[in-house]
């Protein structure tokens, strides 16, 4: 007999607007991206569940001896939330199109799509998808100890959103962005650097409510230039939004480097880091040649390297 | 006979905090420095003015055909504010111990040098500071149509200056900052780094309003730095104000890579750009060895240099 098996499919996302800012209430700009974490899973006759994916080792868990571990701790997370109505073992198979260290936000797309195949499997339905998101937002807050939920809500919903952590908003903007993300090569984990941010904005409260508010009045514009599609005023405003993640001490040379040479090509309206800085991705609006990044020999052995990418329409899609 | 000659000499400035919020009331601080500029006036028997520098071509003024011509603009715009009390010619030799172009505020002190031997020549004695700084503010905003006056009060006062434009706001921090200023080797004129800006602030109002109130978030508090003579504090602020002078699209990639180079030296608490922006110099909080810059063939290239400078405590200084 073959065991029945459940798979679903969720997109990464690149950061555009709002960072480190959104944490605190303020706006964001959030884009699922067409690069995608698969996961399928089988249930098995034993109570093991074993774990395999296309970036770590395999990880085989007992159901009886059930413990939270790295690398899988957002997928462990996810199955604990329904350890209760679970009554055997299951394969999982994850696979991703992309690294996780890239800043795609692989974290939220492997949990959102381990979510899915869970509730699909045990309740025998899909959640709503603020249902999901809310869930998923649990999990990647469990598992990590902090969190927007932007890349949640992106890996779910698709496309390019507007988003606001509290109270939450998460509003869809029908748009095509022309995107270019081209990797410093390095990253420095997520927390740490909001780790790093929050250090520096507890030493000068004002200031950054300041920053702040200067992030927050750019993403609003930006959403109202994505609104009118006017992708002039929507570059002007990332790199006005680079300034401020300069302020916030997240730039470094490399990533300045390569926003530099972004902004210096014809078709690129504005450039900035995506994510929380100190490394992962820069993005550019506009679109250049495949292969232009490396641009020589020292940023090719840097591992800077350029993404293809594009925004997907989609969230999370599922196979019953 | 030998004719009676007048000497004055005002400090050149760097700009360390503050730029284009300044102009909207913000506060700012500004440093004299130990580079100088000379002025001479020696009357002469007939009725010519005949200027001469260590800068530019000799120029001959006829004081019955007076005109103001560049590129002594801001000298015979103050000489025009004594055209009244002239009854003959005279010689005025000016000496600069810096070229124009590094953004050492030039004009501000010749037009403070120049008002200066003007005063104790035709008035017998030399007006009060806050006269002085009256006078050359005035100067320089009819030969240059905008400006702070924020290099004028260092010329003036010399030190290091917490100032204001509107109100009048002249505060002395007694202070030895160490300085390194580094040429980018070259300069977008100051007025049109300003147009660039102000064209843009017409466009995001609010934004643009939030960025400054960040600026001047960061003026008060490197103040607060200076006074307690904190260092590495003050380094902070200089890197958090850089990032918002990339905000106001002032910053460029020869610039960045400047700020990057001095910020990764072991005793550098914090660098910036100097100034409007788009050129000139950027500055470092701290001290390293002479001709660190250029650090290599490609700075050369660019005429990148290093130039020592020290804060200057005295601000003009006349000889009658």
């Amino acid at each position: 007999m073959v065991s029945k098996s459940y798979k679903a499919s969720a997109p990464g996302s690149l950061m555009l607007f709002g960072e480190h800012a959104v944490l605190h209430g303020k706006h964001a700009i959030v884009a699922a991206v067409n690069h995608y974490i698969h996961v399928e899973l089988v249930p098995r006759a034993d109570r093991n569940i074993k774990i395999t994916s296309s970036e770590f080792n395999e990880q085989l868990v007992a159901l009886d001896k059930f413990a939270i571990t790295k690398p899988y701790n957002y997928v462990l997370v996810a199955i604990k939330q329904y350890l209760k109505k679970i009554t055997c073992g299951f394969d999982l198979k994850i696979k991703s199109d992309f690294p996780a260290n890239i800043g795609f936000g692989s974290s939220a797309a492997v949990t959102v799509a381990t979510l899915e195949v869970l509730a699909l499997w045990l309740e025998g339905k899909s959640p709503d998808l603020m249902g999901l998101y809310r869930q998923a937002v649990k999990v990647v807050l469990l598992a990590h100890g902090v969190g927007s939920g932007a890349d949640v809500a992106a890996s779910v919903f698709g496309g390019v959103i507007a988003y606001q952590m509290k109270p939450v908003k998460i509003q869809r903007l029908n748009v095509k962005l022309p995107l270019v993300a081209v990797y410093s090569g390095y990253k420095t984990p997520t927390f740490e650097v909001i780790a790093k941010v929050e250090k520096e904005r507890s030493r000068s409260p004002a200031l950054f409510a300041c920053l702040y508010n200067a992030i927050d009045c750019c993403v609003k514009n930006a959403i109202v230039a994505i609104k009118k599609n006017d992708l002039v005023r929507l570059g002007q405003l990332m790199n006005i939004h680079q300034g401020l993640q300069d302020a916030l001490s997240v730039n470094d040379s490399i990533l300045a480097e390569l926003i530099f040479a972004l902004r210096a090509m014809p078709n690129i309206y504005g450039a900035k880091i995506s994510g929380a800085g100190l490394g992962d991705c820069v993005i550019g609006l506009g679109k250049i040649a495949l292969n232009t990044f490396p641009q020589n020999n020292a940023q090719k052995k840097l591992g800077i390297k350029q993404i293809d990418v594009a925004v997907s329409r989609v969230g999370f899609t599922y196979v019953w």
